[in-house]
């Protein structure tokens, strides 16, 4: 294996020098008000020097800054006593233990992390979010003085988060020493603090704990929002006014959904910007988080070989699939409300299609990339209901047993139109995507789980070997897969000639199947996420006028599937979804990928 | 496995039209003198009928002749009996089992094929030549009507003969069913003569013994010269004023060495078609016949993917690369009148730059391909001395075990300067390749045994990922790799990322390994150079014009070399060759691939 970079957390170093190397420079000056600081709370190995934009400390007073000090800041509060419990490993450490566990040094001047999840005692907080801060600690990702809130309406004590918490950590598959005394130690850093979502006097003793626990060092905050759309804006509103950070930064990560069309969406970002700037807000997309998304830039950027191809010219459609094999299952309600168009094409497939389309950024900065996404948002056509198919899955019977159709999920109505399943044809108006069509395919309640990019090229202009292909062209092109999950590979489908004494030819992949080449585990979407908002990587987030781009794709299209009552066209649960997918493929001259002999 | 087509011998069906699927289209009309003859004398499923281009009975009675009659000629002594022996396995059938053999039928006006191996008794003919018959004979690849014939000057009966090739007759790994009732089938067709091959008086006795066997059908003979250079000649004269066939086509396979440099050659081609038309010399040169050369061509044209990469503006150099585990060993009397250059770098590894470099082809037809390969040759440079390093190998004591040099072997002077090892930079100057570097390397007694080519493309323009490569940008470039031996691969050297929370780069490869992707065991190249040669297929055989374009770029240097007395940079036995290889592709800023951690 030849590696060409070494750490293994993280290994920007440094970042483009556009992003902010020099103060000077046209990202930072045109961004107005920020200064160059070294984050140096996060470990060298993780980071490497890492050199960030931050915000100075001259925005309004009412407001989150997402602004660090200089680390030369002096502590505060460093003595204040603490309670002391002795209940055993879940028990909350003194400040003096709590120290001791950080390895408290005077000359140390590195600043403190808190990451509050508000929304602690929910299934995301549960499954995702602290097992990732978990695995980031376990990797020594994490900031050396950093503290995880839980934050919720539940009464709960930290013992008592630390054991619901306790019951969902792993530990990576393929490194398991120590893996118990490094959960006690994170455990120990983990507490809990129960309150009201829009109570800023909840909030303010939230930061007054957080303060505590900071010791006086600078103070950088993450508030991880994993609440309902509804309490986003109060909670948003209440930490930003009672617990930002007096001298570090303060972000505020928030889960789809952003709104469910323009209007909708567009006052919600009106309302944060109330109180967060943009560069405060981390809108998270999970699937840009996967492994082999962060790969397509990689992939794209770093190989001579797809630079040529990587157009019009070469390219003859583009497809990106998404499926699952399960319904609702009784969790219908939030999804009834927004529908797979909402829940997985506006979002996850969109963003992929805007990374894998943009135009070469001017660099890997977070702002760069994220310019080059908007643009292609901005040059595509608004999807139009002749290029749409919607489905639903109905019940069906097999091997005896009956599974439900989305409308016998008792939280949907019984006549709900909501789509589970939707195709469609996407076109961008620019010089390199003229003409070439993205399908896009979501659906629930399919034969098999999977996400994947798939790039049908063009047929080789005169080729000499057409003769042996018979009359199905289709087969014989080349395909370039990329499956994001569920086992991470890269594939190229190329013809080479059957090994023989005749002239056969034959379809074959250059190969690279992850598990295979590397054993290492892959890290979880989230693990990546919060690491990024920890390190105020923007790449991965979703920024306002991004949304809004997306947004306006989709808008005039779900609101015409609405006000026209569009009938959606029932596929079997377990099927390969409705054939309408196929004719409005046929109708720009494509082929599912996804449904070949070999696949 | 998507297979595109299915006969399992050939399966060109038909060749493209402009070969001679009009008797007034180009190819057919050029040349002049031919006529379009469906030959029916090979089974269907390895020929799929396929149609020639073929010679017109109307060239001068004393030369053979690459003709064939449409199969509508009347039999000839057809009934003549022949003395019956009964010794068992090996014994001589008689006209009446011989006929019965093949399954006699009065309408059954097959041509019959008589394929001669003119110096039965060396080691090409026992080790290769003999067992690819009987390999095409196994898989049911030669005619209906085939005779073997062994011709040497030992006393021999067909028995004797039997016996001997018997004994490295080999049934295919996979497939041992009727291996030995298949063995007992074939050595019935094979027989034996006796002859001096400057004698025209034992050549006729020849033809009158093929004449028997041919029982009236039209004609076709097919004569192998497996003999030494100097008596090519004598041999192709007797064979031709009296073996040649009446009624059908006669054609010679010529073994290498082709003279031993442009006018030596020249000669040999002059005398050659004093007996033989240029269509009825098969020069054979048996790397041309390896899977993965077959496949290079079916790699460039039948996938878009390679279509803009293949030239100058993607292709950094291009390396061909053959290294020896062993010397002479004994053997080297012939080799030290030729050397490493003529003997592997101007047939074997010209041949397959001229296949990889040529622009495509009118068709695949063999004329077509000859006449692009032709126009590489034509534009390239003579080599210069300075672009050559020449080697030969001392000897080496490693674990107690001495190695010996070259001139060691008792079958070469002490004092010779033969390169055992050559490194070249070859260039093509034109429009697709100017400047690019065609780096050759040929060695006996090095470290690997190997054969490959290997593609290096150029540094990504403005590449993002810069910074994650270091220093060192050769390590990061894309590699396609081709290898024909030992275990037949593609791969495709790609960057990605890591997985994990870093961004690490990583170079992997898109691999096909045949072994692993095809089961089946992969043909001798002898066994498809002989079925082309019956089959009348040219395209992987030398011809004339190629030989002395060929000869033309190597000989001013081989003169000079010889001329000046330059002495050979010696390299320990068993060693990674002279050092000045790396110092050569230094000035050209190449780096060679074989080297790498991991090639």
């Amino acid at each position: 294996m030849a590696t060409l970079s070494s750490t293994h957390c993280r290994s920007y170093s440094p970042l483009p020098s556009s992003s902010c190397a020099s103060s000077s420079s046209s990202s930072c000056s045109k961004l107005g008000h920020r200064q160059r600081v070294s984050v140096s709370s996060v470990p060298k190995r993780c980071l490497a020097a890492k050199v960030y934009c931050v915000q100075s400390q001259t925005s309004s007073a009412g407001r989150m800054q997402d602004g660090a000090m200089a680390t030369t800041a002096t502590p505060i509060e460093n003595e204040t006593p603490f309670k002391k419990l002795k209940d055993g490993l879940l028990s909350v450490p003194s400040s003096v233990e709590y120290n001791e566990a950080v390895a408290f040094d005077i000359n140390d001047k590195e600043p403190a992390v808190s990451i509050t999840v508000v929304g602690a005692s929910g299934d995301l907080a549960k499954k995702k979010i602290f097992p990732a801060l978990f695995a980031l600690y376990y990797e020594d990702c994490l900031p050396k003085h950093f503290t995880v809130y839980g934050y919720a309406r539940s009464k709960m004590t930290d013992a008592e988060l630390r054991n619901m918490v306790s019951k969902t950590l792993t530990c990576r598959i393929d490194k398991r020493e120590n893996c118990s005394e490094k959960m006690e130690q994170f455990l120990k850093r983990c507490f809990y603090h129960s309150g009201q979502y829009d109570s800023q006097e909840n909030f303010a003793e939230l930061d007054k704990k957080l303060k505590e626990r900071e010791g006086g060092r600078v103070s950088n905050r993450l508030f991880y929002l994993s609440i309902p759309p509804n309490i986003f804006i109060d909670s948003v509103r209440c930490a930003s006014l009672s617990a930002s950070s007096g001298n570090g930064w303060t972000r505020v990560i928030v889960e789809k959904p952003f709104g469910r069309d323009s209007e909708s969406s567009a006052a919600l970002t009106k309302a944060l910007k109330q109180y967060l700037e943009e560069d405060q807000i981390f809108r998270i997309d999970h699937y840009l988080g996967k492994e082999l998304v962060e790969n397509l830039s990689v992939l794209r950027f770093s190989n001579l070989i797809f630079e040529p191809l990587w157009s019009r010219q070469y390219i003859r459609n583009v497809q990106l699939i998404f499926s699952e094999d399960f319904g609702t299952e009784g969790r219908g309600g939030y999804f009834d409300n927004y529908g797979i168009i909402r829940d997985i094409m506006q979002n996850h497939l969109l963003q992929i299609l805007a990374l894998f389309a943009m135009e070469t950024p001017v660099s890997l900065a977070g702002e760069d990339i994220r310019n080059e996404k908007v643009k292609v948002l901005r040059s595509m056509r608004p999807l139009q209901l002749e290029n749409v198919v919607v489905g639903q899955y109905k019940s069906h019977i097999k091997g005896g047993v009956t599974y439900p159709a989305y409308t016998d999920d008792k939280t949907v109505p019984k006549d709900s139109l909501t789509p589970t399943f939707a195709a469609a044809a996407l076109f961008i108006d620019n010089a390199r995507w003229d003409g070439v069509p993205f399908l896009m395919k979501a659906g629930k309640a399919l034969q098999t789980k999977r996400a994947e990019i798939r790039v049908q090229f063009r047929h080789v202009p005169g080729n000499l070997y057409n003769r042996n292909f018979g009359t199905d062209l289709d087969q014989a092109t080349n395909e370039l897969v990329i499956r994001v999950q569920p086992d991470e590979a890269i594939y190229l489908k190329i013809n080479n000639k059957v090994p023989g004494l005749g002239m056969r030819l034959d379809r074959s992949n250059l190969n690279l199947h992850y598990a295979a080449r590397y054993s290492k585990e892959i890290p979880d979407a989230y693990e990546r996420l919060l690491l990024d908002a920890i390190e105020g990587e923007r790449r991965l987030f979703i920024r306002s006028d991004e949304l809004d781009a997306a947004w306006a794709l989709f808008t005039p299209l779900l609101k015409e599937l609405e006000e026209k009552k569009i009938i959606p066209e029932y596929y079997p649960h377990g099927s390969r979804g409705p054939v309408g997918a196929h004719y409005l493929a046929a109708r720009y001259n494509v082929r599912w990928g996804d449904f070949g002999a070999d696949q």
